[in-house]
């Protein structure tokens, strides 16, 4: 088989599993990769499951994959505020206050905000927006709308982003998927170019058009939160694909 | 004395009365306007207060109107769900729920929200969101960014607005000043024209472009939040008077 691409990145939910189920041929498509010799990423936005229980989670469903391979927006979070300094108002899930070990929460001069679910109320992301509009730097896990739940699709953390951006009149800065940044990161960590790297992904925007705009191939699967009408917003070149084995067969 | 209008349209909150008492001149204003015959509607985007307290605080402070006379953005949000058949989903402040007496909120089939404050939480905007990804108008009364509150400035209604607008794809109908249709429906209420209907404020966006934006005369009164840089917003043929007292003096 002659794959014109050298390096797979997935994406995690919907792509390899929904739930705690992997999906069907998922296992076997990442084992024909590695047959394959592909370099494999595993790229998530997740902000409500810390690196270490994804790692674990996705062993259980008999994935293999080393912590290396795993890139998760809110460990790229984490490295950006101690990079700059920031003392971050953390605003985020309580599974991943384990990846924020060592930061200093103390007189916040920044918003971290991630997934946070129930702890996204009136009186937290208003919080929020007064340290906004009083100069403190919005950072953003993920950019997503919306995942798919076991009700449902559910609110993800952009919305909420967006609704902070707009009140205080600031732009987030977006640490995960789409963020070009983000996508940069994981390609230097590979032997290739952006353009030899394709992204498979069931967010027709953070994973797809994120990924062809920082020079990544783009693969949707339809599978995950994937709609008919997501069709439509393909960009230009990316594949689409009824599941991620479908790329190997 | 000869008016080029008919209808005088006139906001509540810095043209009639700061906090609970009544501007200078603005009681007197109003018994002018009845004894020159002048039709009158009372104008407000308030999502906090029911159409009765504002009339019970309006007398109070020595203002007649009727009933009929006050139009408020929920009740012009009720009579839109009315006309239009639509059951909505009331993510609104309890204030306001005497307002919405009537109406069917059973299997809705759109999204009232308004500046609900603690009742804007992740459950309630997630199940918003469900129902507008799905279909379900979303309805939207005012969309001001923030007000000023007693704990300094706090978040409106508008960024959660727009929070579920980015989420689910859908564009809010916003019922209240700047709306168009907020205004249409109030002329229609009266037998004139809308060049017929002159509407006082003291926002020279929400009130006075809004206003001159759907036909109407405008005119900004030099009260209430006015200051001087807004002058320099004023639309083309509006007018601008020191007080409501002055359009008699």
């Amino acid at each position: 088989m002659n794959k014109p691409f050298n390096a797979l990145f997935l994406d995690l939910d919907g792509v390899l599993f929904v739930g705690n189920d992997a999906l069907p041929g998922a296992v076997r498509a990442v084992k024909k990769a590695r047959e394959e010799a592909l370099i494999l990423r595993f790229l998530t936005n997740t902000a409500t499951q810390s690196r270490q229980h994804l790692l674990d989670k996705l062993g259980a469903m008999g994935f293999t994959l080393s912590e290396d391979e795993l890139f998760t927006a809110p460990i790229a979070a984490k490295h950006y505020i101690l990079d700059h300094n920031l003392r971050p108002y953390c605003l985020i899930h309580e599974n991943i206050r384990c990846d924020m070990a060592g930061i200093d929460e103390i007189n916040p001069n920044c918003v971290l905000l991630g997934d946070a679910r129930d702890d996204l109320n009136y009186q937290t992301l208003n919080h929020a927006f007064q340290l906004c509009i009083n100069g403190a730097q919005l950072i953003g896990i993920g950019m997503n709308r919306y995942f798919k739940g076991e009700e449902g699709l559910m609110l993800d953390a952009g919305p909420f982003i967006r609704a902070i951006e707009w009140a205080a009149g600031t732009e987030a800065l977006i640490m995960g998927k789409p963020g070009k940044d983000f996508f940069q990161q994981v390609v230097a960590s590979t032997p290739f170019q952006a353009g030899q790297c394709l992204m498979v992904g069931d967010d027709v925007i953070g994973d797809v058009e994120g990924a062809v705009n920082a020079g990544l191939m783009g693969c949707l699967v339809r599978t995950g939160k994937f709609r008919p009408e997501d069709e439509r917003h393909l960009p230009p070149g990316a594949k689409i694909v009824d599941s991620l084995y479908r790329l190997f067969s």
